[in-house]
């Protein structure tokens, strides 16, 4: 079965706001195995929703409209799509009633006469009771096809949607879609697909594709089954084989799973502490490792040193070393490495320091060179990165880089 | 003129991530001018792109196409484009070049067949350089109308649409369009759209709108005219009032500048040095700075304590304090403030401290419960905020009132 999403807004036309909501939908129809092909945005104009709304009907099982249901002259959602499929409107007594009980319990003072229009409803269609605002969903059931009316507003729409919306749906679905996404850092999303294009190729059932992220790429593996144990047993056997052919460069197999969380949870396993020496990364990586709920047991503090004489006094790196090798260099990324764990009194230390741009770079030194050490139980790993991109994205990735180099470590750590 | 978006993707399409191009792009086409009709969401599907690609090109005049531009045969928004507008493609050795450089800048190992892909060109279509990835902007113009085809990715995205579509777009508009962004913190946008209502109501040209950041606001004022200047002079009045309304809470006027960079550049006017000691924070507010080009003269190191062993023995916190008040506390933050800027020998220390969640939060002390303090000079200003939302939107929410509280006490130092 087939779903698709319009949303009704003005306010998306003109950026004002971003479409939070069709995330939402289609995470939750995915979740249904109900399969989307399209979704689009419209503005509050009758002739043009008229044409979107019967193209989406003529194309799709299952239309989702979100917004317009407002009680102003502008809101004409539930109108236009009762006028597309031939269905008049009349005064529900009950829809009436619950705006007359909000506007009571919310203290507002006066219900003006367009009130009254959110309680005009389609004929036949099943009316969903909107706990938090005064617009009603709506369902309005034509032979196997459906149009889901739902309010703009997240707080509205979310809870019609997961009480009501998604057991009508998941009435509605015969198949079960499940989906495992597998994580892979230091291997680019081009060089994962050559290295599987057979494997993507030879499957239908169970699906892969892969997706970029910042200097990370992540594999989605779905299956469709009649039930979750089948889609599982179809999908081990390729997450196995994937196992096979990227190793250690597979970080976790958890969809919801990032990377620092992986770091802090081998960190934690092994009663391990780790602090941060940075320079051209400024505290993003220690902020990364922070945003994990619980950080607190594996990361105390952290240190930015933005200059030499910094870098020498909180983490006592020689004078002799910036002088010979610039701050920019694998012997201050090992001292800061070294220092930093000291300093922060840590088992680990991660640190950093390049040229994020956009001056200070020279041909044989370019915007991007990056050093990251990584200390660990009195051995210390140091690599070089060349990285692209404007500042910002340098930053990205050399956090996203020494995160990985600390798992790599404790891995082999943990192999000894 | 309309513009038309759609995005290709089935990242999109299962909810995988949240559409903020299309806000983006939105938002730039209104401030250029531009109607907006419709945006749409299509998958990597040969038909069904075809498809929407030809309704789009129908029935608007820019036609603007984001992702699907990667090395992968799933990636295919070019070569669908291409065959829409009768075009074939070609190697383009400019563009197979920049991508080989990008490459052995990056240092990566190899380059993969797939790569060179992304160097293939619609005929006589617009190439525009990319400089954080791999694959071309394109511009295929046909007759008054035109496709434009951005890579997905954020990052390449919006340095490739205001660099280079951009001042494309602004040559073919027939009239100027000139706006202005007037940013603001510490006022909400529900509040600021409130104070400035009558504004908005009386004006059709210049026309106001207000959008909501983290913690920020933006009023843009936008002006159509024959020329710059002309549009100039219908925006200073409505800038000017904006001012006598909101005051200081207005941090900057232009459009590219951001908070942090307001900061940092009073910093260097008045020849001062900033530090942070950050508990929830970890480092992001660091970051923020030092993403700032050329902070270096501003920031030399910064704390993360993420524990209270830590604020004690780097920042001096009183183990009484602590104690008695908590670490989220006003106390423990002014401490913090007076200790990060004598360990960092700064002239300023800005310190956080809060109850980021998910866990740790009482009915008392809430999740959302941050206190931040502004050494400066001698002086320091302790301030409490309860935010809303998830871990991360608690933290960014926090960054920027930390950087607004040290913006607001070097304007009041200035003016003493």
């Amino acid at each position: 079965m087939t779903a698709e999403i319009i949303s009704v807004g003005t306010e998306l036309l003109l950026g004002n706001i971003v479409n939070t909501n069709a995330q939402y939908l289609a995470q939750k129809c995915a979740g249904l195995g109900l399969s989307m092909y399209y979704q689009s945005v419209v503005g509050d104009n009758e002739e043009r929703m008229t044409e979107s709304f019967r193209q989406a009907l003529s194309r799709s099982d299952i239309l989702i409209l979100t917004g317009g249901l407002g009680p102003t002259e502008d809101d004409m959602t539930k109108e236009v799509c009762a006028k597309v499929m031939g269905r008049t409107l009349y005064l529900d007594e009950h829809s009436k009633s619950r705006i007359e009980d909000y506007f009571v319990r919310t203290g507002r003072k006066q219900i003006t006469e367009n009130n009254w229009k959110q309680a005009m409803v389609p004929e036949g269609a099943i009316v969903l009771d909107n706990h938090n605002g005064t617009a009603p969903g709506l369902i309005i059931e034509q032979g196997e096809k459906c149009a889901i009316l739902l309010p703009g507003p997240p707080n509205e729409l979310i809870p019609l949607f997961t009480e009501q919306v998604e057991p009508y749906l998941r009435s509605r679905c015969p198949e079960t879609i499940y989906s495992e996404m597998v994580k892979l850092c230091g291997v680019g999303e081009s060089r994962a697909e050559t290295m599987i294009k057979d494997l993507i190729d030879a499957q239908t059932n169970p699906t892969i594709a892969t997706y970029a992220k910042t200097a990370e790429c992540d594999i989605r593996v779905t299956a469709r089954a009649n039930n979750e144990t089948e889609a599982e047993e179809i999908i081990r056997p390729v997450v196995e084989e994937l196992y096979r052919r990227f190793g250690h460069n597979i970080f976790t197999i958890r969809e919801d799973e990032t990377l620092e969380q992986v770091v802090v949870n081998l960190l934690k396993r092994n009663c391990l502490t780790v602090t941060t020496a940075e320079s051209c990364t400024g505290g993003l990586l220690a902020s990364r490792l922070i945003n994990v709920p619980g950080a607190s047991f594996a990361v105390k503090s952290a240190f930015v040193t933005y200059c030499d004489e910094e870098k020498m006094r909180l983490l006592g790196v020689p004078k002799e070393f910036l002088d010979k090798y610039t701050a920019v260099s694998a012997e201050v990324a090992e001292a800061m490495a070294v220092g930093g764990a000291k300093a922060g009194g840590a088992n680990a230390c991660l640190s950093v320091t390049g040229i994020a741009g956009p001056d200070g770079g020279t041909k044989e030194r370019p915007v991007g060179l990056v050093y990251i050490g990584c200390y660990l139980n009195g051995k210390t790993v140091v690599r070089e990165y060349r990285l692209r991109g404007n500042r910002e994205k340098i930053r990205e990735q050399a956090v996203v880089q020494a995160l990985d180099l600390l798992r790599r470590c404790l891995i082999e750590q943990e192999g000894e």
